[in-house]
């Protein structure tokens, strides 16, 4: 086998990306039949994933007839007929002189960070909740009620959210409660209007209910909103507070659009509030839903804010969608940890929450700043900076006519993982190619040294 | 308002029974316009519930125009018409002189045993976890590798059933998995066969995806397999090691006839092993996934054996099923709690699983056993017992020429809950009253008391 760069994104799924990329080393002819492939351990090592992620790509590989495992002799590949596929996964670099370097800094936007995390006081409170009799029992179908009353809370102070906790859904992730709530509006809605570029988890929820789509094309300075009379659908996701991938935020004259739009149509808004807490140099601005909340759907979650693997998010049904939701999910059972919400509900109780998220703020803005001056410092006029107001992650348009792909393989060359924001885009695609960079699980010193190999790799 | 007697099952929200009882009250005219409606806190203390839950009840009345709050004065019934409806609710006892006493002895089957449960190192590994780098990621979107090690390890140890760990899912509960199940499952399948009786909450998952309904009758004697090869469907959910609620299991010949029939057609079959850990009589039977895999999708859980509220299910999918059900859901991100899977699988690697479950077995072999016995000696002739060799429930079929609607009300005038099974049946309905009664977390003192009420109550 060759020398060969695999390049992950943060977005999918780690071991689908591997098997993706040996899929098409072996169709392409890049590995031949019966070469080995790397152990589990050292393309593991060597991709600074875990075995188990090597592990089931090789599985995923073998179940489809691509490679054979030989026992402990390994993984060879299988001869297959080679043919021509359209190309629409990251291509590996065509110069296979060079080898994988092992990742020195990974610019990734998936984690949060480490060092902050209030640990003590969240294991006396998961402590706590283990002893009550409650835990012990099946949880209610939309969610504990002392969970949604914190939300509710909180939803009015820092959202300016008005709402009863029994309008509020508790759900695992926004794509779990998109499932559910796609089952609903579907009665009433074949097609859906989504950014674009926009959230690709978002379109795959929308996809299992076969909902046709439409695209508001969304630039930096913002989306098209003289678009929305022309759409056919009457149901629109969007990302207001801060705009998924592209960071822009709605302003006050383009909110009242899109409501009055809504209301005039008898449609529905599902407004995705994913990091609202993290914007630095303003105040939040406020949702869609404290402007007018009866088209609107609005979704929370936990997983930038505190922790993702936690699976703890929300949403607020408009009174219009209330009945027929509860109607319809009477019979289900919550799918998010009784004991991770009750936890929850006592952290945010005792002001655990408030204080969390303004730590985390000063700490992601010390960093953002940190990364949005380097990259300033080295790159000067060669990049553009697109969202540095919030979020946990930037964007960088590279002007050095250079390809995703070509700048994402050069800087992992230098041990630098970057991502890309080519699967956010539907029709819309960038004249330039745009980098994505998370920095919440870095260090000042890594982001340092993370740009300069940066301006190494690229200029 | 005239007293009125509560009758809540365990195997829906409670919140929806006192909704639906009250719009029964006050469609039939049992409750008149203007009645004031007791306050939260007096109803819930009265039915042994949260405040929660009958706040939820009154608001969503109040959401639908049944009645109105006036503030601190409290609920008031409004004006509505008197409609003829169709009677699906249970009824309230008719004698409305009978007041509601309070619950002394819950027979509910939805709760485990507290007092054994291994809270110290459930602590220690939960708290070991959050201190993990990948705890503060995103999790993998079938479930973590390490716990479906520890899953395959013990299926095959415990269930006879051999698998790969690639070939597990991780999912929150049995309903969602069977959504995200029956997506792939619809393409090639317009119906199911399901048990009548059967699981109610399964039926509902297969409802979200417009699955026709074919029953296989189940009687305490076994289902009806003379039925199999007149069916249209080939696609059925069966419960063969604990059949959900009778309590039968599946002999050899019956499994192999089911398996013969799946392969036959080329269709799948559905087990559910919900609580197979729990065969106080002889050892669990094997599950038909480990007589043959190829066309069996085996469905587990950690609801019944160790906490409901951790919300962690998994399935086994058969080879056939494994790439398209992978295709299909790549781009969703696991609902369960990566922490929770994390420390399960901790928990099972150390042998605490296994020692859980075999303490409890004995620990629920005597609490069945009291049960039965006191059943025996107060009722002798005039029950007959279903389902004494396993789970964490008995069936009392009562040969008294009573119905389900009165066992249960006069059960509760004598502060004893006990549980319908009538919502489980389709159309095989049982010509006797069968009542449910769980025990996993009573003492033995409760439910000796527990029986001698009944006894008082009903003969």
């Amino acid at each position: 086998m060759k020398n060969t760069i695999f390049v992950l994104r943060e977005d999918s799924p780690k071991y689908k990306q591997i098997y993706e990329q040996f899929k098409y080393f072996i169709e392409r002819g890049d590995i031949l039949p019966n070469d080995q492939l790397p152990s589990i351990r050292q393309l593991a090592d060597s991709l600074q994933v875990s075995r188990n992620t090597t592990l089931m790509a090789y599985e995923q590989l073998v179940a489809e007839g691509y490679i054979r495992g030989e026992g402990r002799k390994g993984y060879f590949v299988n001869k297959i007929e080679i043919v021509l596929f359209q190309d629409t996964f990251i291509q590996p670099h065509k110069n296979h002189t060079e080898t994988v370097a092992p990742v020195k800094i990974n610019f990734r936007a998936g984690a949060v960070d480490q060092t902050n995390f209030p640990l003590k006081i969240w294991r006396r409170l998961a402590n706590q909740v283990l002893t009550l009799q409650e835990s012990f029992q099946y949880g209610e179908p939309f969610g504990e009620v002392y969970l949604r009353e914190q939300i509710a809370a909180y939803l009015f102070q820092s959202r300016g959210v008005k709402t009863d906790p029994n309008a509020i859904i508790i759900g695992s992730s926004t794509q779990q409660m998109l499932i559910h709530l796609g089952k609903v509006l579907k009665d009433d809605n074949a097609g859906i209007i989504i950014e674009d570029p926009g959230y690709d988890g978002a379109r795959e929820a929308f996809r299992f209910h076969h909902f046709t789509f439409e695209t508001l094309p969304v630039y930096e300075t913002g989306a098209d909103f003289s678009k929305l009379e022309y759409f056919r659908a009457r149901l629109i996701y969007v990302t207001p507070s801060h705009q998924s991938p592209m960071g822009v935020s709605m302003s006050i004259q383009e909110r009242l659009k899109i409501i009055n739009w809504a209301k005039s149509r008898q449609g529905f808004i599902i407004e995705d509030d994913y990091d609202s807490e993290f914007r630095y140099t303003q105040q939040p601005f406020p949702a869609l839903a404290s402007i007018d909340s009866t088209r609107v759907i609005y979704l929370g979650n936990f997983s930038k804010s505190f922790l993702p693997g936690i699976r703890l998010s929300y949403m607020v049904l408009p009174q219009l969608l209330l009945n027929q939701y509860k109607n319809q999910f009477f019979h289900f059972e919550n799918t998010t940890s009784l004991l991770s919400q009750l936890t929850m509900a006592k952290f945010m109780e005792e002001g655990e929450w408030i204080r969390h998220i303004k730590r985390m703020r000063l700490v992601y803005k010390r960093k953002i700043q940190c990364l949005v001056s380097e990259l300033k410092k080295h790159f000067k006029q060669n990049i553009s900076i697109i969202g540095e107001q919030s979020g946990l992650y930037v964007l960088v348009k590279v002007h050095l006519n250079r390809s995703e792909k070509w700048l994402i393989e050069r800087a992992s060359i230098y041990g630098v993982k970057v991502y890309p924001t080519s699967i956010y885009f539907i029709k819309n695609h960038s004249t330039e190619a745009i980098i994505k960079l998370g920095f919440s699980n870095l260090t000042s010193d890594e982001i340092q040294e993370g740009v300069k190999l940066l301006k190494e790799a690229w200029v």
